[in-house]
């Protein structure tokens, strides 16, 4: 007979899991059977002990059938799923569901949203006046076929037990642990049914993995992952020690989607935009077309004006300011040279952008511009960020998370590329 | 701002807890504003990372001042208290309490109930016909008084963050951790007010140390902690390899203390609770007096009689006997070479002497007679052990249990002493 107490003990003293233990384990959680103070014991020992590729394969496959998988076989086109591990102003879903979709590969992105300092695609969207995330599956199908892309809630229904365990892991120190985060993400992306998922790995302050060897251990585990599923799974490891672009907030960031969709924004978004694009479409046999074009010439907007409006978003809205805001100016010229994306995500959670504890609300208008990013001249007195928020109370708590995280320096600093490495 | 999240993160990644951190998750998980999953993620990675000699006396103190603590000094006379770590057979504080009252030292024994394959002593003396185990503080200072020893349920108000800490430990695999071991017997212990403590750790497969350097360890770190809180603090480890004693079981056990208290009784139990007695005098100053002439002339049967009365228990009444037994047999002549305590504990359980879950009630005449133990001779044919039990369909498994867990060898073998070291 399996207990949870021999399971977790196995995993204490350095074992590895049965393929019996655990679809026992992951079944018995998801019926209440397992007690959250179980599994987050487990969480720990795994967290300290790690877990074989085959223990993290078993679990996956056991998230996965804790619940529905959709089949989108109806859909009628190739589906190509993306998922970033998440970093300090990253909107790249925004333009690249509507970019991936010109070419008639179908994009369904479920979306999480924001704990922390990393922000989330619906808090994002929703600041889009009108805008709704919750779609029931035969509406995501439709849309789907109709215009190519959606970015909506995931249901419930898919990984149940995964969703108690992320909640569990949040409270309990055990989220950054790769055994848990690969199969975290993977059982979730697997159960959505797409023929390919392409992965956006972020290495770097801003980012879960600080460190390169161990996001590249991450990609390749997640890769593992897909493969053993059928799936087509690739990944880019990319920068994440300075922030993506110039804003990090939810009507900000929307703010620069759309100019990266009018063929314009920050050359890192569109660079970074472009290249995730070519590995979806080439994962959909795409490798004839330019995703750059279509950025371009206004074909990515059409759908993504498409796809606002299809969730009821009135596209032509002005978005949400925040009432107030301040500046940090440049105490002497020179050029930036360090930025440290982390302390830029913090600042812009605790303008109000970002939320403590799930169900809080977040202000849309709140969050970063930076008018000088890493490599680029300021003389003295020029502004280097623009804080915005609805309550000028937490102004001086951005402020003093920012200072000390940049600097200025007499030379001109050289910028690294944003994709550091793909894994196939 | 200190968070359990960060207190969990500060463990898991191998640092040393600060006092306000220790002191202020206690008091935050007594008040339940932290939660039971963080406490278990927190006990796992204390077991798997350990905790530093400051760490384990920071704990302690912040779980002794979770409740309230006794004070014993209106009962005029020394207070010695007296702790097992648990093992097969072990009934010893039945006849200790009342030897030792014998020379007007006070022995408060608030006891626990058993879990898994050790007794429990209230378990043990419930099974007297009438026996009250609980009673009000009022109620033990005054037969602390009157007649200088009471077994009696610990109350829910000393050390209550560790009542819950345990149960949890319970079922997270997160029991045999010696900071956690050492810090949850002793801050029960130094609560109760006693002037000296008494430690009776067991080793062997009987035990929850199994490794003599373990067990001396978890000694080490009990006396210190009592030192550390002006108790003068003395453990004897002690051999658990095989059961103590010829009985395990709840009427089974009270039977051999009573003969024990009668100047009869095993070889083993005698010299156990002489020695333990001879310490707990000792801290008491009376190191002029014989515990063992106190069992042999009645003195500690007449306490015994006493304290069993005004606890409202029937001293005279049958004690409960189980409705079937079965006999396991020699299959052959020679000296019994082996006998492992742990398999004989399980089997007792088995019969229904223990539970499997808090609560459950336990059957008092069930249990294991050993009627050969290690170094006696049989024949052929012989009774080694008698089981028994109100449910005949346990049988099969108390059997199972047992079978290959004693030997009978050629040659006589030698039982090593009871009594393996002794740290002061």
């Amino acid at each position: 007979m399996i207990t949870a107490v021999d399971v977790i003990r196995t995993k204490r003293d350095g074992g590895e899991l049965s393929t019996a233990q655990i679809d026992w384990l992951i079944d018995a959680y998801t019926k209440g059977l397992v007690a959250d103070e179980q599994m987050s014991a487990l969480a720990m020992a795994i967290f300290l002990k790690g877990a074989t590729p085959r223990e993290i394969a078993d679990w996956t496959a056991a998230m996965i059938h804790s619940g529905i998988t959709l089949d989108l076989s109806t859909v009628g086109k190739p589906c190509v799923d993306k998922h970033s591990t998440g970093g300090v102003g990253d909107k790249i879903t925004l333009p690249l569901a509507p970019l991936v979709a010109v070419f008639d590969v179908a994009v369904p992105q479920l979306s999480g949203r924001g704990l922390g300092h990393t922000g989330g695609t619906l808090d994002k969207l929703e600041s889009i006046p009108g805008f709704q995330v919750d779609m029931t599956e035969a509406q995501v199908l439709q849309q789907l076929k109709d215009i190519g892309a959606v970015i909506c809630a995931a249901t419930g229904d898919l990984a149940p037990a995964d969703k108690k365990l992320y909640a569990l892991r949040d409270i309990t120190s055990t989220v950054e642990a790769i055994p848990l985060i690969a199969s975290s993400i993977m059982c979730k992306k697997i159960a959505e049914g797409a023929d390919a998922i392409v992965l956006d790995v972020k290495v770097g302050s801003g980012a879960f993995m600080k460190d390169f060897a161990q996001a590249r251990e991450l990609a390749e585990t997640m890769v593992r992952l897909g493969k053993d599923h059928d799936v087509d799974t690739r990944a880019l490891l990319t920068d994440m020690s300075i922030p993506l672009g110039r804003t990090a907030g939810n009507a900000l960031e929307v703010r620069e989607s759309v100019e990266v969709l009018a063929g314009g924004g920050p050359e890192d978004v569109v660079e970074l935009t472009v290249a995730l694009a070519r590995e979806m479409l080439a994962a959909a046999g795409r490798m004839d077309v330019d995703p750059a074009a279509a950025l371009k010439d206004g074909r990515a907007m059409d759908v993504w004006r498409k796809m606002i409006g299809a969730q009821g978003g009135d596209v032509d809205a002005e978005l949400p300011v925040a009432h107030e805001f301040e500046e940090i100016k440049a105490g002497t010229g020179g050029f930036i040279s360090e930025m440290d994306a982390y302390a830029v995500g913090v600042a812009a959670w605790r303008l109000g952008a970002g939320r403590e504890r799930q169900g809080q609300p977040v202000q849309a208008g709140a969050g970063i511009e930076i008018l000088k990013t890493v490599g680029e001249r300021v003389v003295a007195g020029e502004t280097v960020f623009r804080l915005h928020t609805d309550t000028p109370a937490r102004f001086s708590a951005a402020m003093e998370t920012l200072e000390g995280q940049w600097k200025i320096g007499a030379e001109p600093a050289h910028r690294g590329p944003i994709v550091l490495d793909r894994i196939v």
